[in-house]
């Protein structure tokens, strides 16, 4: 059973990318049974002490986006070092010559140069936009408008979002194309370079959601809505207690249950014909959302949110409860989340981690161990290229490899 | 060069999901060569007419997220149209037998019945949560903490953002989970029955960023910072015309780059000496982070955002310009996306689509055509089923399907 969640066991993948989208792309090929190396600078690169950091210094963050791959050091800087790399991503083997990288202005790790020496190189490179120069989630993310439709309606500032989505989606995209290029060759393909860049994600996103043909049609923005949900009827309410819960009727079925249980079935027909509209419509639950909301509010602020969620799971509303990551890390410590588990960083630091969201015949399989940074340096030497110890001795005596030793 | 961008050419995937994660994981493969057809039942699934719609009342949002895929129509209440459906997902061929579908409750198309008839069926299935209630981007993003740590640090209320971030993942790990799963296959494995419950994918990526583990080791949630960046420097300004940018320092050359544009290298040294600060260190510029922001302000605020562009790209600052969506789509017709295209969709309603954003071997690669409900029923019962014109007519005729004629 342990293999039905490795389903790319045997399969060898080069991962030289900092920050979110590269590495999130290899820890789930990792999670999925991949053979994840990365290959560091000695020392670590630019995201190696990124926040959040334990109390020890130890990034929580590196050390969750990088487990269940084996951490390779070189200097990079040195002329040996350098082909250490190119030797490695480039290898031979039927299930090896897979990289991922983020490297900007490398010419020793361009693709026609890896691709001299392994002609069916799979390479998967993310990028801040394709035309090369930099950007990251929080720029992308202003340039396709999403600020100016976040948060409350009354203010004409823009406001961020604190998730990372285009990263996010980047990372999945990564392991997407991976996936892609290896089946492609295994048919008799040929390699192949793509590249991803992180704008290009955002813009087709937005684009793939409707939204900018939207704005093209009316001429106009989409108007802000705090947190109504656009085009349908959403929005949170509080309890007596000052809990909130977010409540969403999408559907004809979702929207029946939320009246029913709230007892506004006379009222919103009542509603429906004073106003001509017809609430079983999408549509005309979003253009009254505000009267909707006024109408069912009375009811939350009523009752408790325990009486509210007993009530509404009885009369299956959809809806979920404003947390706190306090409560989250609660739950997860009373075994509430299968999908998450307890681990011990390398440093002994405890830590909360993620098995993959994907399970493979009901299981979810291991999330994989937290990383040291170099630590398979010499094992995967040894392994992908054949060095002896000796070698491997002189090349840390040199500094162009640290094992962590 | 056309087949570069295409490498899941001859693989044939079938899709019975509704709303975000399932389609857009199955527009995914599509854009990489997969042949997808969906099947919806007769007049369309509930999202069929989801918001944002064209006046015309066709939906961007539908038509955008199945493009490039094939449709059929079926009657999903008939027990014949449910043996056509079935008979579909399972029929016999090593490209075949790739089910991606979200159904709740549906026991003759449960993972058991379908697999009873094929073995090896690659079944890839999107839930709310693991259990099988239902869930949306809205409730699980409130559920994992994300709205109280979004939006100005003003105010105790949560902040709901407006990307479906959650669903977008996911549907990324869709076209992941699939191909995984035809390596597998292909390499003499089995079947498989992949799950992926949008709330676990919140917890995953939430945990994956070390978030959780650092409420946990702080015992306190993180604070609410408004559009400043977590963890490093960055944060928007306005420029002497109003118009806005996001600036960001992760790096040591991204800061270095942004003190000398402003002219500020030496009020930083004698700030980094009167408050025993190292700013070259990520972590005390997350710490001083309103007091840069406070020394910067002055210069954007003196300079149009034309001067600030110019200078900030000459200086090679990480920034990013705060446009309104109206501003993206003026660029879009303006030929500066590559990645976006215009189309027509099938009621000659101009609309605004998007490529891959994956670039093979240097090509964005077809959008893919935009789908008319039913229009390839005919077609494909004929060439996966083997059913005659006379067959197909018996069914039209008697509502077990739609071909759209």
């Amino acid at each position: 059973m342990v293999s039905m969640s490795r389903p790319l066991a045997g399969l060898q993948v080069f991962e030289c990318a900092s920050f979110v989208a590269g590495p999130s792309g290899g820890m789930t090929l990792a999670q999925l049974g991949a053979d994840v190396i990365r290959i560091d600078p000695i020392g670590g690169a630019s995201d190696y002490e990124r926040w959040p950091v334990a109390p020890s210094g130890t990034s929580f963050y590196w050390t969750s986006l990088n487990k269940g791959k084996r951490s390779v050091a070189v200097n990079l800087r040195a002329p040996e070092g350098r082909e250490l790399v190119v030797a490695l991503v480039t290898a031979p083997g039927p299930d090896r010559g897979i990289l991922v990288d983020n490297v900007v202005g490398r010419p020793w790790m361009s693709h026609e140069a890896l691709s001299a020496r392994r002609p069916d190189l799979i390479h998967v490179r993310v990028q801040g936009y394709a035309d090369g120069r930099p950007a990251v989630d929080y720029t992308v993310n202003a340039e396709v408008g999403i600020p100016f439709i976040t948060g409350p309606g009354d203010d004409a500032a823009p406001v961020n979002h604190v998730v990372p989505a285009w990263d996010l989606v980047t990372g999945l995209s990564v392991s997407t194309a991976v996936l892609g290029a290896v089946i492609d060759r295994a048919r008799g393909g040929n390699g192949v370079f793509v590249e991803i860049a992180l704008a290009d994600v955002a813009l087709a996103c937005v684009t793939n959601l409707g939204w900018l043909s939207e704005v093209d049609s009316r001429g106009q923005n989409r108007p802000r809505h705090g947190n109504y949900v656009y085009g349908s009827f959403g929005v949170d309410f509080a309890c007596s207690d000052a809990e909130r819960v977010m409540i969403v009727a999408l559907t004809e079925g979702q929207w029946d249950a939320l009246r029913r249980v709230t007892g506004t079935v006379d009222v919103f027909q009542a509603l429906e014909k004073a106003l001509s509209a017809d609430l079983d419509r999408e549509a005309d639950r979003y253009r009254l959302r505000e009267t909707i909301a006024a109408i069912l509010r009375p009811w939350f602020l009523a009752r408790t949110f325990a009486e509210v969620r007993q009530e509404l799971d009885a009369a299956r509303v959809l809806w979920g409860h404003y947390q706190q990551m306090s409560e989250v890390v609660a739950q997860h410590h009373s075994g509430a989340y299968p999908v998450l588990a307890a681990v011990e960083l390398p440093d002994h630091t405890p830590a909360i981690t993620a098995r993959t969201p994907m399970r493979w015949n009901g299981g979810y399989g291991e999330p994989g161990v937290a990383p040291v940074l170099g630590r398979e340096t010499a094992e995967v030497l040894a392994e992908v290229l054949g060095l002896t110890d000796a070698e491997i001795g002189r090349l840390e005596q040199s500094n162009i490899i640290d094992s962590a030793q």
